[in-house]
């Protein structure tokens, strides 16, 4: 059955990126690409994709900034779902839906889509939180990162109750996997 | 050589109280007592603690509410700093002394009283951010509760960068012990 997961790095004090918009705190530390909960095998088990719009633009900002439309490689294979309220900048060849407002049927589409594989949420943490509220998050994966910031974009802005499933280093990072508790405590 | 610690529990997005500051998050955890960077171990090490006022006033009220003062048992044996701008109750007995303004004479005084023991900065985030813009910061050892909150009071509310030295699971949580880095990078 397939499961609907946030895979993210964080700061050790909650956040996903920092008040710059700048991902050198994430970049500049090492990893084992092959280690615990590594991307490559969870973006192997992925189907469908979500993100916000932030996220959106930042991948465009950072992967196609100042070359030509035509050399655009966007990065997934699987088809993605861009939650905005905004007009976007389109990606030439690239299976993205834009989507808006309830989360619920969008996810229902995105399973459909997703087949026997997983759903992932990219972010930011308020997306992932509307999944939540709508009891449709089963996983949150996180590779927490040696810094705290003090401010930026929060990890999930949600009160809600987790399981440790796994927990492993990998090199610089605490690596963990939890399970979203659906009952109340 | 006495190291400067900070020992607190968190939640994964990096909350040490809830807006209603219950601990009611923290205490339903399954933890062994004996298990990894384990409680009773790292007082063991400690000559020295400070607090802030709001920290100091959660253990007057959760540990006194209702007794008569001749009951009133102070938690620690070793002698505490409460850094306050306010008139606060005094604890009869306690090895208690009142601090305000800048952290780094205190700190040197209890540095002295700690002897080969350890200084523990109990918390607030704010304090011990306050250590650490002094450069007195050596240690962060976090208990990470599988919880997230959205709102809180913050764990460290400054940048800084750690190094991992350790990571262990104790039954509910994810123990970390982190050394401060001092270098920028």
């Amino acid at each position: 059955m397939s499961l609907t997961q946030y895979y993210t790095a964080t700061t050790l004090d909650g956040f996903i990126a920092d008040p710059d918009n700048s991902l050198d705190w994430l970049f500049t530390r090492n990893q084992e690409r092959g280690g615990p909960l590594n991307y490559a095998d969870f973006i192997a088990g992925v189907g469908a994709l979500a993100m916000g719009s932030t996220t959106y633009a930042w991948i465009l900002d950072h992967e196609f900034k100042g070359k030509d439309p035509s050399e655009w490689k966007w990065p997934y294979d699987v088809p993605c779902w861009v939650f905005t309220h905004r007009k976007l900048q389109v990606v030439p060849d690239a299976k993205i839906e834009f989507a808006s407002g309830d989360v619920a049927p969008v996810h229902a589409e995105m399973v459909r889509a997703a087949g026997e594989r997983n759903v992932w949420i990219v972010g930011g943490g308020d997306l992932v939180g509307q999944f939540a509220d709508a009891g449709l998050l089963d996983e949150v994966i996180v590779y927490i990162a040696p810094v705290t910031f003090g401010a930026g974009a929060p990890l999930l802005p949600r009160r809600l109750e987790l399981r440790l499933e796994k927990l492993a280093r990998n090199v610089d990072f605490a690596a963990a996997r939890y399970s979203v508790v659906r009952e109340p405590r």
